[in-house]
């Protein structure tokens, strides 16, 4: 077996010293552009995606009984025929237990170096990621390439890198000497990061690789055989990875079965009844928040981690320049239809904004957000690129019926998607509401935004924060010149436990999140208990066992 | 103000080290002996204990509503006659949410000086502290000066040290610099380690401050108020911590009501309320397994640290001398009458041991062991240095009706202390057992050991991994001159998330865990989900907020 961490260190390396310094690095290639990718390498991406539809997807698992899958493409609105092994959780979850032993007793450096080719060999598989993301997720094909290609390989990286840096604190032995009652003893003392047990990772729909990545690695670099557990209309992107940690683990000598899929379907889900297994010990929970709250209530007994959503704020308070800062809200609002946890959804608007050139009314900043969502949208091809597809059905359903409730300042419509006739699409809804209507304080996924009046910018923060607190914020946006209120903004979503960006403009979208450099989710709001990437998220992912022998 | 980080940063440096190293290291004085300490040390610590008999302890703290307190001597049998405020928690923990922000602002760096602090001003407290905690958990001198002392504030300053270290995981900020579509973008990163809220401190009766120190360093270095929950019987020594506390806070410049104490009595008990209270984030439980295991069902919103008790095995496959490893056994349930969560309790004893002279049968160990006991508490003056008292009534009539159920091989009696006439004292009932009881499959608080036979070696190790895992584990031992045994040993109880000892005999007792070298408690059984210390215990104690501006 090759040395897999020797071949890989300088990239773990350098992820730790960018994890330390946080600023912009990485190691992979955001862009699908010809001249940073060998020859073919597009096509070829294509061609392996496409020669999956139709088709069982190969994967070996014990406990197989039957085969399911029903995914349907956001873009064409046709099945991608793809089957996968329906499992028995009982008959996968010993098999995973078998392999488990052996996985603990590795050393932490060969495991580590196992995750890294494993990640290596993903980052080899971007373009066909990319058609397998855009066809489950519904995302644009630049986002499905960098957003589920690079940006989540980079979290993947930065899971891995905080795993090591966690396992490495625990030395593995350490000589004692000192005098008791009956003179001098020494000691030799073995310590040993012991794995907790069976990790299962929840994916969601909508962007299931940057979440899945890092709680997939970090799991198994500590010892973890993990299950990923994908959503059922969105299996194809993390049934691919599963497969390629498979090969990898296999050719370095360890038991394929560390890393398992147990698929389903909507009508016939499995997730409760495989969380509430004994066999499982850890849960990684990407999701909505009334299931993140089932499992924090439910699977008390084991170690959690989710993400789920909140109802991310604006508040506009003065601007050098309104029009940009439309533009990023509006793009936010776009962008992949707001199915994104750093979507923008409540805009609050004092009376007037103030301008370098002068304050604007409310009205005329609501009526300036609808019409560059217009503008943003109204050219088919750039509506594609920017907003792509719904991925469910039931969204859409959702938004019109929201739509039927509130005060619409700009209604929600399809777009045309070229060379997509039945791609489900849908433009941004735009409502006005009152500061003390209760509409907007939850999430509304998708391409949902409300135009808030508030009654000025002291108290748009306070309700601001008030909601992130309670109903949770996974990013909020604050938009001022006065150097004052943005040192109170801080303060006050800080304390509110909510993490908070200033007048991002040209940082195009205004929701990107940076593996290294950026802290994802707080835990201190209803949005979730982790981060991407802390040590809490790895440091109790394993325990510390230890013996000691006098000698 | 001062820079209390600089005064103490020597220590502090010298502790991550010990940390990163894990040999013997300690800055503190195990040993009263007069020529360590200054002239007249030991008899102004005795009278400043003594000053505080029959009088009310001076703590100032918000909500006080009368005063309580019946702690009564194990040793003298007479009340102290100390009371203290009885608080109402609404008061108590709205002053100290009051004092939360401010605190929660202070640098890590000025809080970790503030904890280094006062972790000195208690180092200067040692014989005071000494008796304080001889006359309420009953232990004897020795024990109290320097296991209650030295080796708890060697804990307390680990914790310190991973507390800083995970802070300082955390940059203050960052510049992140890179191109999106729209062209180069600066953004300003700002990070902030943010406590999750006020941590109840529940402590024990018979070893308080070992567990008590970490979890209030941790706590309050990572900028989490304290309320310190001690045990009814057991106030002033964890008092005595609480005023210190305070006051170096004060002195410091800071709220005083970051730590306090909310005191109880054993019949109108104030835990399960305080710690259901919304206002509670944290809580550090240490005390039995059932209440632990209360607190992990009914506070699962918040972050809860156990540790409680196990019933922990030896396992005598072979020896060179059998003498000392009885020596051994015998004093570790003599030790403190078996009242730490280290002490030895299940010894597992094949038919014959093997030894350097030929093998032992079982029959002989046994009596053999119980000679030992016998012999170490004959002499009164032995017995009172070894044994001293036993903390409750209660634990003496549970042995004596354990006694009544059991095959006695030597009963437990009462041995006469010297100069305490009136001391509640036990030395140890030794019982025989069959490997088949399940009398055993327990902890039994107190001196209280049991001769179990195994069918063999094997059989011994098989069954006492499983109780472990099943009825959870502190510290286990092994005696084994067989490499291949030990290291099977080794891989069973690391498999059942069990720590163990092999061949301890010149560490006396064997009990002893040592700051900066053990990981305490592993997570993995019954026995607890914390350990003293690693990066687990600290991590989670805070959480990460941000802000990123564009500029």
């Amino acid at each position: 077996m090759s040395d897999l961490f020797a071949k890989h260190a300088d990239r773990l390396e350098a992820a730790l010293e960018a994890c330390r310094v946080r600023g912009a690095w990485t190691p992979f290639v955001e862009s699908p552009s010809r001249r940073l990718h060998p020859e073919g390498a597009h096509e070829a991406g294509r061609a392996a995606f496409e020669a999956r539809l139709g088709r069982s997807f190969d994967l070996d698992l014990p406990g197989s009984r039957g085969r399911l899958g029903h995914e349907i493409s956001p873009w064409t609105a046709a099945p991608l025929g793809i089957d996968y092994p329906a499992v028995d959780p009982d008959a996968l979850l010993g098999a995973m237990q078998a392999a488990l032993p052996a996985w603990a007793d590795t050393s932490p450096r060969e495991r580590v170096g196992v995750c890294l080719e494993i990640l290596d060999r993903l980052a080899g598989q971007v373009f066909e990621n990319a058609y397998a993301t855009m066809h489950t997720a519904g995302q644009g094909f630049m986002m499905a390439f960098a957003g589920s290609g690079a940006n989540s390989l980079d979290r993947g990286l930065e899971g891995i890198a905080y795993a090591w840096r966690a396992l490495s604190d625990v030395p593995e032995g350490a000589v004692f000497e000192r005098s008791f009652g009956k003179g001098p003893v020494r000691l030799e003392k073995r310590y040993r990061a012991v794995p907790r047990g069976i990790a299962a990772v929840v994916t969601c729909a909508s962007y299931p690789a940057w979440n899945a990545l890092p709680a997939l690695f970090a799991n198994l670099a500590t010892g973890n055989p993990v299950v990923v557990k994908p959503h059922p209309t969105c299996i194809l992107p993390m049934a691919m990875v599963v497969a390629t940690a498979r090969e990898v683990l296999v050719e370095a000598g360890h038991p394929a079965d560390l890393v398992t899929l147990a698929a389903d379907t909507v009508e016939a889900p499995v997730t409760q009844a495989l969380l509430d297994h004994p066999a499982i010990a850890i849960v990684d929970f990407t999701g909505s928040q009334a299931f993140g709250a089932w499992i924090e209530l439910h699977c008390r007994h084991k170690r959690v981690y989710t993400e789920t959503s909140g109802c991310n704020a604006v508040v506009l308070e003065s601007v050098d320049a309104l029009e940009p800062v439309l533009d990023a809200i509006a793009t936010s609002f776009c962008l992949f239809s707001a199915q994104m946890c750093t979507s923008a959804q409540n805009v609050f608007v004092p009376p007037r904004v103030r301008t370098a050139h002068g304050p604007v009314d409310r009205e005329d900043v609501s009526a300036a957000l609808a019409a560059r969502i217009d503008a943003l949208t109204d050219d088919p091809a750039h509506a594609a690129a920017l907003c792509a597809t719904v991925q469910s059905p039931r969204t859409v359903e959702q938004v019109h019926a929201l739509a039927l409730g509130v005060d619409v300042v700009r209604a929600p419509v399809p777009y045309s998607a070229p060379g997509f006739p039945h791609a489900r699409t849908l433009t941004p809804l735009l409502a006005r509401a009152k500061g003390t209507d209760t509409v907007y304080r939850r999430e509304h996924f998708g391409p949902v935004g409300f135009a808030i009046e508030a009654l000025d910018a002291g108290r748009a923060l306070a309700r601001a924060c008030e909601d992130a607190r309670e109903h949770g914020s996974i990013a909020s946006y604050v938009y001022s010149t006065d150097p004052a209120f943005r040192a109170r903004a801080e303060q006050a979503f800080w304390r509110a436990g909510a993490s908070v960006g200033f007048n991002l403009v040209r940082q195009s979208p205004i929701n990107f999140t940076a593996a290294y450099s950026d802290f994802h989710v707080t835990g201190l709001n209803p949005a979730g208990n982790a981060c991407l990437t802390d040590l809490a998220f790895v440091a109790d992912r394993f325990r510390i066992v230890q013996s000691k022998t006098e000698v």
